[in-house]
């Protein structure tokens, strides 16, 4: 007799994703993984629907040797502020690796990649970030600024954040949040100011146009880029990775065609030789910051292997292993 | 508040897919709509496990105008059965076209692929085959020869089958299912004589080499090759294609590059410009079959529309017609 898969809701994911430190092991280990060649990753399946305003985007892969395969359908559908309904959307499906039978179904709505995106984020900073961070600077005001910030938390000691977004209305609000999640914020009128008053930066925009430029540049200073992963995406002028001591890419494939490598290497400023990634900088066969003074700039693109040790987490904590035993 | 999809289990299919007519009729339009380029097919996506032995396959797509889109992921663990345990899998996700958010998830292990896969053959018979059948043949003694016959009988008044298959035991077994479904059978000792014994012969197996060759042609025929659909599978001598006088392919693109006519090509016996597209006899824009003495052959290799039709007519049988009304 075939077992069931189990469904996963939304509401059944916080609690058994408690351990942060757990969670930001995994994914340090994920990305390890990755960049150790151990990963298997297929392009991604791409479904766009342009009379209905929307895409549909198939990302999947697996971990050789763990007990399962995930797929991830994420999607993006842009009249849906009309219906009162959220743009994006996604579910994950975990597969056994040995027979191929489906394990878990995990109707997160897209939580699961909102927050191993933030953990990327706070593994950038753990590892590339100046040994005391004495301000923590956010550029956006979305749900990524929140997550980015909260993530930090179990990286750095630091609670003080200047924060910088388009409208004065939406920033309002994002700096109650980050202080109700315990921060102090000084709201800043130029993202330039953001750069210039912080040595821990993160980037949580979709712009298509530099935010922030280098003549705000200071030494001691980490960016993490994490709002460009589209090809015409760009949050950091070229000239801040050409002053960059260390650049690091999640993915050193992806962030060759998306994201500000992509646009700074089209522009001369660098080549793929200056570029880093991330797994090689966690296991150290490749250095990251090499003293305070450095500037290092961390460029993040989504990487499938994120998805996978958070959805394994998530059926951990669920006592989900495997469906064949 | 989002709606929770609706998980469908096997147990729930076969009461709504009760109206054969209907589901043939279904098809049909899919395949016509098909050809006439209102489906959306992207390239099938595959994730490839060597060191498993396993293989998974996601075939996704969108029929333009639709409430749904459909992502099919089917996979082949070709050690399963050292686990007791069979080697194919497979479930649909049924998404709603113009919110994004899932609909349905159906968890059919595969089944619904094998009933679309029968009732293309019925099709292609109702469309190809000469007014008056008199034996139907079936190369191959798998789930798909039970089931090609199964559903032939709504195209066909004929009861009588010649039967081939490589194994005596499964040949043995597989006539007493299809005396048990209401036909009489033959077991031919070659299998040739079925092509010679009978005008309506569908092939259901795996082979790698022809099974039926070109001397045993006889006028007034249909083939139906639905085995051969892999890039290395051949049921057909080419010369049997070159003697067609109509040559019929489910999908044009992919009978380019696998199957029959792939081979037939490759072997300069016909060229593109002699298959015409299921669709395209289905609405009649390219004539089938043009006398009762013609020699016609179908290449089936499945078409991602075939799954959006029998996943849309699971889920109308059930009432799910759209998410965010």
């Amino acid at each position: 007799m075939k077992a069931a898969p189990t469904i996963i809701t939304r509401d059944m994911m916080d609690n058994v994703l408690g351990d942060a430190n757990a969670l930001i092991g995994a994914i340090e280990r994920g990305f390890v993984a990755y960049s150790q060649g151990h990963v298997v990753v297929p392009p991604v399946g791409e479904l766009l629907l342009p009379e209905r305003n929307g895409e549909v985007h198939i990302k999947y892969g697996a971990v050789r040797g763990d007990w399962c395969y995930l797929v991830k359908i994420a999607s993006g559908f842009y009249s849906n502020s009309a219906l009162g309904l959220p743009s994006t959307d996604g579910l994950m499906l975990a597969f056994d690796q040995v027979t191929g039978a489906l394990a878990a179904i995990l109707l997160d709505d897209g939580y699961l990649t909102d927050v191993r995106t933030a953990i990327a984020g706070a593994i950038a900073a753990k590892h590339l970030a100046p040994s005391t961070v004495s301000a923590i600077g956010i550029v956006g005001t979305g749900a990524q600024a929140r997550l980015q910030a909260h993530w930090l938390k179990h990286v750095t000691p630091c609670r003080h954040i200047h924060l910088w977004g388009r409208s004065g209305l939406a920033t309002q609000t994002c700096a109650a949040d980050l202080k109700a999640d315990g921060f102090t914020v000084d709201i800043e009128a130029e993202a330039n100011y953001v750069l210039a008053k912080s040595n821990l930066v993160v980037t949580t925009t979709p712009s298509e146009l530099p935010l922030l430029t280098a003549d705000a540049l200071h030494a001691g200073l980490h960016i993490t880029a994490m709002g460009s992963d589209g090809p015409h995406k760009q949050e950091l002028d070229a000239l801040i990775l050409g002053a960059a001591n260390r650049i690091v890419a999640d993915s050193r494939s992806q962030c060759q065609e998306r994201g500000e490598i992509a646009k700074a290497i089209a522009q001369g400023v660098i080549t793929m030789a200056d570029v880093a990634e991330l797994g090689e900088v966690i296991i150290g066969t490749t250095p990251g910051r090499r003293s305070d003074n450095d500037i290092t700039v961390a460029d993040l693109t989504g990487v499938a292997v994120q998805d996978i040790e958070i959805a394994k987490a998530v059926m951990d904590g669920l006592g989900i292993v495997s469906t064949h035993i």
